[in-house]
């Protein structure tokens, strides 16, 4: 079965040998949709036939999000948390512990009710690939479980039992390290594809993080951080040093750690939602595209510090705070995350590449900052199948 | 026909007597509407029956949002102008003109057809009341069709000739002035409700703005004012002054505006979008919250300067940026905006209200700034009307 998706008024291709800059951008555009995969890429006025015909009335198609950093296993929620916080009042309790405590109080099928409740409000948003992290757990029975859920949902799963030391540990540090390391790590690699660490004070540090990302890859899973958010420190360099995929949030980054990942394959993932909801400074994107560095833009979705699946307002964030243009902050959105997972099959719109599509009630991508907040969804198609 | 609206986990009623705090929140609650109107408010246990029954399941239910100042009269949009400014580079094109321009040359259905558009893509949003001006005509002809196509859409309309001086008027302002307050506002006022001004530099002086207002109120045109926007200026003052039922705006104001704001029935009407997409220095709300002034927060919905229809964006800007907390930021966008046009009906859920309800995706109203961007619209009442 193919599907011809035409009268495209303007089309993001993210492959700069279909179209005009960075985007690939093409105007008056057809594509061709065969099974799961993008057959055709061109001029609506030299399409082939197709099985089926769609009229996108002159809106935009882009490839659909790619959310490459998300914490969607977890129960309860941090409502008055957040509302303490933005109202200036002094609030004591749990912060993450809150998060733990309720998660492993959650039954399996409370907890993959609600990965599919935010993957699906992210699939209605345009977010046709998603990450998801453990972290929640802090256990070996937990985490493991996170992560079997988790797969049910994405192959874009990620072992983070060094979110936090587990309060269970919190005498002894070095005890969840090993634990983090040992069989946690055991029990966990099988469900995932990545393994992270929270290196940062409080969390774990440059040590730490290297024997959990060394460990987790003596396990065939691929590295990636979070790094440098709160404060300077050693992430970043750690993430470069040893080939990560992406460091994640890169808030406070030196020269030298920009230097470092404009010089590496390390992608700067900045989760404008985690400042926004904490008042906190963004990232300076501007000082990372100048340098050369692949920026990707991502949620960072969970219930503490930005429980937002919607890309595009991480978008538009990106754009009013961080310097990004538009054209550059849709790039992020979709082929960043797709460099930050190191997939070459989605975040772009060219023949072979899966058919995630994200059809904007809109003439153009711009509109995504243009237009902040207003849902764009017209349609969404992943892997070629209709899915709004 | 009755309808009870049962297992509200949590509902803000904007009315003291109702509830707890200025929200007016009650817990395990329920509504009863008949016809148009809010018949009960209450417990859920103790709600009188119906003839229908709707299960809100323990989600948060509130006022339809009131935005109090948008700009819905006009065809095109301005995407390359946000695009170049957005991304730093020149833009020498028109402008305000350029909506001018397309404006004058768009039919009445073309008109007609955008603003049902935007009325209805707010009202997926939870916007069960808008206010919409003119000020994309600035001819007699032009200004009175605006009015007429916006008065079809909403009772809230605005005579906004004093926009910005008409291209055709660029050497005499003054007899700008004389076509505003005399031929134009013959032609005007019987479509509108309101007269409206752009007090600043480079629009209309304080003398300019007075003689506007008070032409239009001869004519029963309520007054209300663009006000203090771009720099200090007699915007906030005159509106006080006579009388004005909101000053909107209000980024740049003296010790002396906020005083006046705070002793005044005039609502101070804050338009965060307007700031966030051209990266201007946001208002603050707390300023004039402590000092005891009423705060509006609305949209400003336009295509050059905030093309956003999203009342819980401007909310979640307001809590991250102007110090509201989201309790206030709620209040601001359904009472506030009420209390900016002067209406009783709408922005509150007490017996003999409107029943202008959205219920949210959500467990309570916290989560409008809590999860941003996120569409958190479960179903929206109008007039006791389902319609989302």
């Amino acid at each position: 079965m193919s599907l011809l998706i035409t009268n495209v008024g303007s089309l993001v291709t993210n492959d700069p040998s279909h179209g005009t800059g960075p985007l690939g951008l093409l105007a008056d555009a057809a594509v061709v949709v065969e099974g799961e995969r993008i057959a055709w890429v061109g001029p609506a006025a030299s399409a082939p036939a197709a099985d089926e015909r769609f009229d996108a009335a002159g809106r935009a198609l882009l490839p659909g999000f790619v959310d490459s950093h998300a914490h969607l296993v977890f129960a309860g929620d941090r409502t008055a948390e957040f509302n303490a916080r933005m109202s200036g009042q002094a609030y004591t309790a749990g912060g993450i512990r809150t998060t733990v405590a309720a998660t492993r109080a959650a039954t399996d099928a409370e907890l993959d009710a609600n990965v599919l409740r935010f993957v699906t409000e992210a699939l209605r948003q345009g977010t046709t690939t998603v990450e998801c992290k453990s972290g929640y757990g802090l256990t070996v029975e937990d985490e493991a479980r996170a992560l079997r859920i988790a797969a049910a949902h994405t192959p874009e799963t990620t072992y983070l039992g060094a979110h936090v030391v587990a309060p269970e540990f919190a005498d002894d540090p070095a005890g969840y390290v090993d634990l983090v390391t040992g069989a946690m790590l055991d029990a966990c690699a099988p469900h995932a594809r990545w393994v992270d660490v929270f290196c940062e004070r409080g969390a774990f540090d440059g040590d730490q993080a290297r024997a959990v990302l060394t460990a987790g890859a003596k396990r065939g899973l691929l590295p990636r951080v979070h790094a440098n958010q709160l404060s300077y420190g050693p992430g970043v360099q750690l993430a470069v040093e040893l080939g990560a995929a992406s460091a994640d949030h890169c808030t406070h980054l030196t020269d030298e750690d920009v230097a470092a990942l404009a010089g590496s394959d390390t992608v700067a993932t900045l989760l404008p939602g985690a400042e926004f909801s904490t008042r906190a400074a963004y990232p300076d994107a501007r000082r990372l595209l100048d340098a050369g560095a692949t920026v990707a833009l991502s949620t960072d979705c969970n219930p503490g510090s930005s429980f937002t699946t919607s890309m595009a307002f991480c978008l538009a964030v990106a754009v009013r705070e961080m310097g990004m243009t538009p054209d550059e902050a849709v790039h992020a959105a979709t082929a960043g995350g797709a460099r930050a997972l190191r997939r070459t099959d989605v975040g772009t719109l060219a023949p072979g590449a899966r058919a995630d599509l994200l059809l904007l009630d809109a003439p153009s991508h711009v509109h995504l900052a243009y237009r902040p907040g207003v849902p764009l969804t017209a349609a969404v198609w992943r892997a070629g199948v209709r899915a709004v």
